[in-house]
């Protein structure tokens, strides 16, 4: 199955650590970057929608490391799935090297909804996904 | 059950994201951090275990956000509980904000050993672990 | 002459790059972290500020690197001297290893202050760094 | 005069602080990834030169912030100037918005080569950056 989105990034030098290495977190801001791209493409924007007192909150990551990226590499990060479980978005997620397709990691990230501070029924998301629930 | 090792930290401004919480790839940092303090306490160096070709590699963590912390909040991060299981350690970890005592986040992080390069038995670090285990 | 603020801090390993040093940029996060604990010193609190409208912002950074530092160095890092000059602070700052009083890095910094997202007097700057100036 | 080397980019949520801006020391990180961009085009690898114990090395930099960045704007990064001054590379760079040309960021680098951790000529340099200078 295709994924729903897909972003291209290329390692940042900086991004790595003294084993040569993309430090691990940093895969954690691959993955937010490509939801906020998405969110983009759906007509959201994550800072204007915070300025609205919405704020789409990470409540749990899980993340697979595979393969480790290093400097300069290119990569695909994609988000493969979305679910809507309860009040819960849970976004799958996998970052791809472009130059062989190997799998580096893959995440499964679930995100809840404030209002105001509030936990809250994802209404706006609701309407900005429909298509690729 | 006490935690096994406990560090003391206190939030960055920079840390802080859009929203005023911490963004949430760096309580990945906060816990990484953490791990390697409690390395060098039991005599470890993790730059100095890759110049000798070990590296202790994160293969999956699992993090649960549950209360945000915000610019300049002191907090402790723990190593609560550290298990073997097979040829990974698993690292079980919290942040707890000090002023009141509240989790901020919980994590589950595995972690195995490369000799150069190469999955292998982390006999290093049962060595330098035994007394947590 | 002594500097007029102190703070201690620990290299992490995640800020250390592939050459196996600080990263450059993040000798700036330390340089931040120690005016704001400066400023919290004082009584003010960057991010309290922001929500009142007030916003003291960086204009320029003049950054001098000596010695790098690597994973773990436990090290300083100063406000050496504050300067009022027209509409801007400067502060003068520096970063010393604290294994041997090695300086490591000397930064000028240039503040100024934006109230409402206009540049203005720093009359809360003027009050809180009155005995530093 | 056209700039020698440009490089597009877009601003990350989580490269912005609670003031809504990209965090000064990340125009730091831009600067850096444009450098690094620029040695790739002229065949040089940052971390392949490293592990044949050659290292450019920032020793001074000085950056002037205009205009703030912010969440998901698009901006070129460029090298605008390149200058040999004794045993320094001296780089001009500039960092503009995409939407309306408006410089964000002007900076001067200093790099000097380090050969097996020795100042030395940066004849490797001098080579790659011939038709530049």
């Amino acid at each position: 199955m295709d994924p729903i989105f897909i972003y291209t990034m290329k390692v940042r030098d900086y991004e790595c650590d003294t084993q040569g290495h993309v430090n691990n977190a940093n895969y954690q801001h691959y993955f937010e970057v490509t939801r906020h791209e998405f969110l983009e493409k759906v007509g959201l924007n994550f800072y204007q929608l915070h300025k609205q007192g919405i704020d789409a909150v990470v409540s749990r990551v899980e993340i697979r490391y595979k393969v480790p990226l290093i400097g300069m590499d290119r990569f695909i990060c994609t988000v493969s799935r979305l679910e809507r479980v309860g009040l819960k978005y849970i976004f799958h997620q996998e970052i791809v090297r472009q130059s062989d397709n190997v799998l580096c990691a893959r995440a499964k990230i679930e995100v809840v909804n404030l209002v105001n501070g509030k936990l809250s029924q994802p209404e706006v998301f609701d309407e900005a996904f429909k298509e690729y629930i």
